[in-house]
């Protein structure tokens, strides 16, 4: 990457060695795992409000239950078996078909619902509100997550991010890596998919952006899902490679 | 009005004297007019770019002019004649029809452009950007404007107004005042119509917000149409009358 001044620099593209593009308009994050540590927030939430009524558990191994039943869910949705709903409602769903799973067979409504907004209450890593405030300088910038706009709004108004709009799965109405998810939110911004760059831990979420034309960051969460656990590893095919959103925008000239 | 404290204030409810409600979750805002002076931007716009070219005329006419067809353009989408389409879109099919009658008969493709994005250039009353600062600590706010999303960030980041996000038409997929346009504003933000307040300046807005179970506040903006001409006057059935967005956050104890 080669940066001239503050509003002009160079992107290796993906797939054409030397070539160069005018620097993107707008980057679009994941959130879960990228932006926010989901993992501990949910043990931490799971064990405030389980733990109170007196119930114990792995509150770790929980999370990874209950985070292992999403993409099954969201398939429902994206394979067009199940109307889109918001991802609360699923999280719900997934959160009556875990419980079970760790010995706990009733539990009144109010601790449900509670649990189930742990989602809401999720705080970020050390390095994303200022690096958004950064970018926020130079680029529009949006969440395209599978979470719900108030998700996006509560996640923002906990952790100080700042966002130009709050695109994603609720505005397109699917889930990613549906192609549809990314090119609603080009569309949103009346910018091509080339003029947006997709900023992601997750490869196959950058494999699905890339393929409708738009750029791609990973950003490396090695913690994401817990110390001495495996993490997703870069593709040489990103066009950037960032550790946190600060080395983003210091990569991206902001 | 009454206040007590910065969390707990009760409301008189439209239609049932002293009735109290909780404070509002979401303040939903109106844009053209009661956050920014489209009749003076759009003037200088187009005198900047037409009188580039040799053109005199009425320049406040002629934004009136063009204003003067935004509802009839947005009435074809409402009525179903029409599929949703974006504001800038409507509003180069209104340009182009406005033209001729100031005697411009033929323009280029870039100045047509150039001055259609004068709706992406226009400057906020003076006491917006603040007034919108102190809300914003205190509650969700999102404008509910006609406006497309793109439209709406530009004139964010023009005048620094601080969005949770970005709701309205684009959203809805139609233009107020239909009714869905409010409800899907308040469902974006899972709450209820009544923990919701649509803030205008024009009683159309507010009447239909109203109908639609939002609570309604009123800011006075004596100069929209120009000095000397006749403005919205406020009605007895809203409940917040104000005379900009930071006696709005005053009155609303933020």
């Amino acid at each position: 990457v080669c940066i001239r001044g503050r509003l002009a620099f160079c992107f290796r593209l993906r797939n054409a060695a030397n070539m160069s593009l005018p620097a993107p308009r707008a980057l679009f994050f994941d959130v879960f795992g990228t932006l926010v540590d989901w993992r501990s927030g949910v043990a931490r939430e799971a064990e405030a409000l389980l733990g109170a009524l007196g119930v114990q558990l792995d509150w770790l191994a929980f999370a990874d239950a209950w985070r292992a039943e999403y993409q099954p869910a969201m398939e429902r949705v994206r394979s067009g078996n199940l109307p889109y709903r918001k991802l609360d409602s699923l999280h719900r769903e997934n959160l009556e078909r875990v419980l079970p799973r760790f010995g706990i067979t009733s539990c009144d409504e109010p601790t449900l619902e509670a649990l189930n907004r742990a989602w809401h209450r999720l705080d970020a890593w050390p390095d994303v509100a200022a690096g958004l405030r950064r970018l926020e300088l130079e680029f529009w910038i949006a969440p395209v997550s599978n979470g719900h706009i108030a998700l996006m709004v509560a996640l923002a108004r906990r952790n100080g991010f700042v966002w130009s709009a709050v695109l994603g799965a609720e505005l397109a109405g699917d889930y990613k890596p549906k192609r549809q998810v990314y090119e609603r939110a080009c569309d949103a911004f009346d910018l091509a998919p080339h003029e947006c760059m997709m900023v992601a831990a997750h490869a196959d979420d950058l494999r699905a952006a890339g393929s409708a034309g738009l750029r791609t960051a990973f950003v490396a969460r090695p913690l994401e899902y817990g110390r001495g656990q495996a993490s997703e590893l870069p593709d040489a095919g990103f066009d950037v490679m960032a550790t946190g959103i600060d080395d983003l925008a210091g990569q991206l000239g902001a």
